[in-house]
This record gives structure tokens, C-alpha cells and sequence, in this order.
């Protein structure tokens, strides 16, 4: 049975954790969950090592970013982390990022929606299905949270 | 017993470390406290590992940023190194922030008080009570040093 | 026999994988090539490090990148995160990397793909053949994508 | 007895390193003090982990940062690099540094003799008296390089 | 006898490879001399790191920078994991580093084989001759590419 863990943060304006979970139990009845809730996004890399800790197999965070010049370094700061993180545990952190200022607000919640539903569903394929479950997509030009991009085909 | 860290600078023109020591103080009354002043915000990742070192549970420190690009840059690395610190420990860090130029002078005060007294009660929470003791809060739009920005509902 | 790995994404618009796999498999018929797919670039270097637990002796990580100054940012933490993951496994990534707005879209096919063939083509050099395979190259002004902007030579 | 390292560069244009010397001695006569001299920024973090290898308890570090905006990228990658050498040493780093366009050229060295005397003065009271030395300075807005900004005091 | 290490890449226009070697070899005609040749920057660390598991005693890379902003992330990237390869090694890396917009293209190979001579010359001093081998030139202004900014003197 695989454990999964969702962080998500009391900053977002939108509840993902919800969409994260709800996708999760669909995709995998079997799979176990387990939560966890941080106030922003700097605390999203520590929160997802403490479910590691738990035994999670993989974790998906559910970031929320302001429209400042500021926020925007909080994120780098937390896409480094977050990446650290995977490196110590060696294991995957699905890394779920709305940015308050990519559409207006009106959107917000579309997008946070799927982007969280998308990710998750993604995470469930890694985490349970390894590494080539994603195989058939690559390249493919798939988008979270927009319309796919779609391939850019060779004309011969 | 838990035992909190707090970690301050000469650098802040408020003295955020009253606020967080008080409220600390207020919600977990049976709780341990140390504290730690340094220079400015770079030197708070390692004032933060002195603190686990010394059996901290969970830090607060309370960072105060100057108004220059180079400021900012500081601000980035300080908040590369808190996660970091934080990966290592294994053990949360509350990264209290305020940046001299984010409101006018008049509402620096206010809004450092809100901010260090609000994310002091987090640490209290997180490190307390565990991982799901602000997921009651999740999604919501919580803010700290400004009004909440609440949550984004659907129509249906 | 060498062991190579590849790591794709979803997100990416080219199929850069295949270009990969076919360079490696047409420089070194006897290696091995393992493969990986990801959903975006922040999470290759999770996958380049699943990879090297496989056994991969070095990886080629294939990444697009949007045309935002937040896919800048995830660009610079996903380069800082590759360059760690080499650092832990003490071997080589090959960090093929094109930028959705570095030429025009009508471009970006024939780019793609020739920047996934020579790097891929470095990757079998450096891991089959060692850190002199490339020197009769230094300086001289190669690039991947473009062409060679050719060596500057003294006048004497 | 402390022994207190000093690390400085060729690359700055004020012999900052004599100021710190002069203030330890001064602030801890019983100090051993050891130094390194290296070319640049870049190369401070590796000059105070040689230092922390030879048994320093603390070190400083003097650097000097040009105009462009490359020096200041440098600035940033030094600055984590200092940070990640704390964590890793559990030793603090004073990181001085002075910024060639911060102020005109002819205030620049009266600045860069305040920060390293006063960062200098830190570090004797961090390591030998421990992390409760600054305490009393704590949100007071103190400067090192110019006049102190002052506490923020609240009206009642 | 001291093993030196140089690291150079085929994105370079100029060989700074030779001019870093035929410094080491004048300045310490007793070294031993390994050599591994990248693709372009971001292979440097990894390269680096390579010539340390060979026995180096001290590594110097000679990096090419484009134009665009992206060039200049993946030099912070590369600025970032060049200091945490020493940190990790605990060995010197003489991190040359040549902008392709820093000086008119006339200019470059002048300033990069200044460059790389004057910063393999420091590696001979530090690795062989240790840290106080630069210390008489500590704050004196030094450059390297360029003309010495000299230093700055107080009047009494």
C-alpha cells in the first residue's frame, strides 16, 4: 500500500488540499494519506520531510504566492528547498504553485483546482506506477492549470 | 515539556523578540524558552541551529530587511539558509520577515507586533500540537502583519 | 557497459527524449538506457537522482522552459538542484535545457533537437571515454542549438 | 582561550583585515587570532571552513563587492555559500561586506573601518560570551557602516 | 609534490585551458597537472569534483558566459555549486569566469588569458603555499582581467 502525504497552507486562498485529497482517494482507494498544514510556502519543504518521516512515498505541496517582487523571491528560496528536500529523502515532492498574480482573480480558483487535481493524479502515477507511467505524455507539451500546449510536430 | 527558541537581531528597529516571547509565554504557559540575538537577518540560520542544538524544538526568528536591492538579496539567501537549516534539524523554523519598505513608517510597529505575535502562535501550534493542528485554517487566506485575505469560494 | 539515463518531461513541446535515446544508442550500442518521465523541470533532478539509484553511471535531463519571469525563476532552482544532484552521486547530468522564447516558434523544433543530439553525444564521451574526451574542443567556441560561435585566436 | 579567525581578499581595496585584527585584540587580548587571505568574494566560504579546520571558533569574513550586476549575483552565491558553511560548521561567519557603489568612493573607507570594526566587536561578543551578548541591542535598529537607524518606539 | 587540477569547457572561445596550465607548470615546474574538459559551465562543478576524487589538492575552472539573462541565472547556478563543491571537498576551486558582454569582443582574449594566468598563479600560491601565501596583498585592490583598482588610503 502506498502512503502519500498533501501539505498545504493556511496563506492559500484556495483550499487544493481538498482537490489534492479527493483526486488521491480516486486514483488510489487503496492509498493511505496523510496531512499536514503550514502557515506559507517557505515552511512547504520542512512540512513534506516530516511526512517522509511518517513514511510517506512520495508527497505532493500546495503553494500559494502574493504578487510581490518579494513573494516572488520566497519562491525560489522555496523551489530550492524543495528540491533539497527530494534529494535527501530521494523522494518525490509534487510541487503545486499558484501564483496570485498569473490570472485574474476570477480564474484563481479554476486554476488552482486543476493545477492541484492534475499534480496529484500525476503524483499517484509516479509514486505507485514508477517512473515510465508518465512516458506516454513526454513531450507532449501537457499543462496544469491552462489549456495543454500541445506537441510542436516535425513536418516530415 | 517543549522548549522554543527565539532568535532576534540588533539589526530590527523593533524589538519583534518581546512579541514572540510574550505570546509564546501566553499560549504555552508550561513551556520552555531561549533565546539568541545576532547581527543581522544572514546570521539567523545559524542562531536557529545553536537554538536546536541546545534542544530547541522549533525556532522563531525575526528578520528585518532593509530597503536595497542588495537588501533583497540578503533577504534570499537568509531564506535559502532558513530552509535549509530547517532540512537538517528536521524541525520547523517560523520565518518571521518584515521589510522596512513594505508599509510606510507610521506602520512598521503595527505590523511587526501582528506578524511576530501571529507566527508565534503558529510555532506554538506546529510544534505543540502537530501538523494538523492548522489545517482547520487551510486554504483560508490567513495573513500575518496585514488583514486576511480570505478564501476564494466556489459559486456552487 | 555503460549504463545511461534519460529523464523527459510532459511539459516539454518536443519529444526530446526520442532524440536522446536515439543519439545514445547510435554512439554506444552496447549501453544500457534507462528512462524517466516527469511532469516539469523542478522535478528533474528527483529523477536523474532515481536514475543514478538505478545504477546510471550519468543522465541527460531534458527540460523546456515557459516564457515567464517565474519560469526564469524555476529554471534558476531546477540548474541550482541539478548541479547538487551531481555533486551527491559524483556523476554527470547533461542539462539540456530550451527556452520557449529563446527563437521564434517555427524555430524551436530543429533546436530542440539539436541540442538534445550533441549533449547527448557529450554524455556518451564523458561517461564511456573520461574527462579528456572533450579536450580537443576546449575553447574552441562549440555550441548546442546554435551554431559554433568558433574560438577567438590571438593575432600572433 | 577563543581563537578567532579572520578571512579577507586581495580583491578589496581597504585592508579591512587590519581593522578586524586590531578590534579582536583590543576587544579579547587573550584571542588567538589566525588568518587567510584569499583572491575574492567567491572565495571566502572555503577560507573560513579552512579556518574552522584549524580550530577557529568564529570567524569573519571581509568582502569587497564591485558595481555590475554580475558582482552582485556573486554577492548572492557568496552570501549562501557563507550561510551553508555556518550550518555545516555550526560556527558563526561575521560576513562583512562593503559594496563599491553603496556610497561615494571617498566615504568608502570610513565606512568599510565602522563595519569591520563593529562586525569585528560581534563576533568576540557571540563567541566568547554566548548568544544572550547582543541581547541588550536587540530591535534597537543598530548599523554597522552608518549612523544607527534606532528603535521604532510604540506611542504608549 | 602538489596535484593540481584544471577544468575548461568546449562553450569557451578562448583556451583558457593552456594559459592556466603553462601557469602552473612555470610557477610549479614540479606539480603534477590533471586536466577534464565539460560541455559549458553548469558541468563545472561536477568536473571539479571529478579532479578531487583523482587527488587534486586545488581545482581551477575556466568558465564562458553568454549575453542574455539566462547565461547570467546559469552563472549564479554554477557561482552556487562551485562553493558547495569546496565546502563538500574542503579543497580550493579558482573560479575563472569570463563574460562574453563584459569588454568589446577585441578585448576578450586579452582579459582572458590575464585572467586565467593571474588566478592559476593564486591557485599555485594557496594550494601549495597556503593561506597567508596572498596575505601581503590583502586589500590592496587586485584584479584580475583588469588593471589593479589600487587601494584606498587614509590620509593620516
Amino acid at each position: 500500500m502506498v502512503k502519500y502525504g498533501i501539505v498545504d497552507t493556511t496563506f492559500s486562498r484556495v483550499d487544493m488540499g481538498k482537490y489534492a485529497y479527493d483526486t488521491i482517494r480516486r486514483e488510489d482507494p487503496d492509498g493511505e494519506i496523510i496531512r499536514y498544514t503550514v502557515p506559507g510556502i517557505k515552511d512547504l519543504p520542512l512540512g513534506a520531510t516530516k511526512l517522509f518521516e511518517k513514511g510517506a512515498d512520495g508527497v505532493i505541496t500546495l503553494g500559494w504566492v502574493g504578487k510581490t517582487k518579494l513573494d516572488k523571491y520566497s519562491y525560489l528560496a522555496t523551489s530550492i528547498g524543495l528540491i533539497q528536500a527530494q534529494l535527501l529523502s530521494k523522494r518525490h515532492i509534487m510541487d503545486v504553485t499558484v501564483h496570485e498574480d498569473e490570472v485574474e482573480e476570477s480564474m484563481l480558483l479554476a486554476l488552482a483546482k486543476d493545477r492541484s487535481t492534475k499534480h496529484a493524479a500525476n503524483l499517484v502515477k509516479l509514486v505507485r506506477d514508477g517512473g515510465s507511467s508518465l512516458s506516454s505524455m513526454a513531450g507532449k507539451g501537457i499543462r496544469q492549470g491552462y489549456n495543454n500546449a500541445g506537441q510542436i510536430l516535425s513536418e516530415d
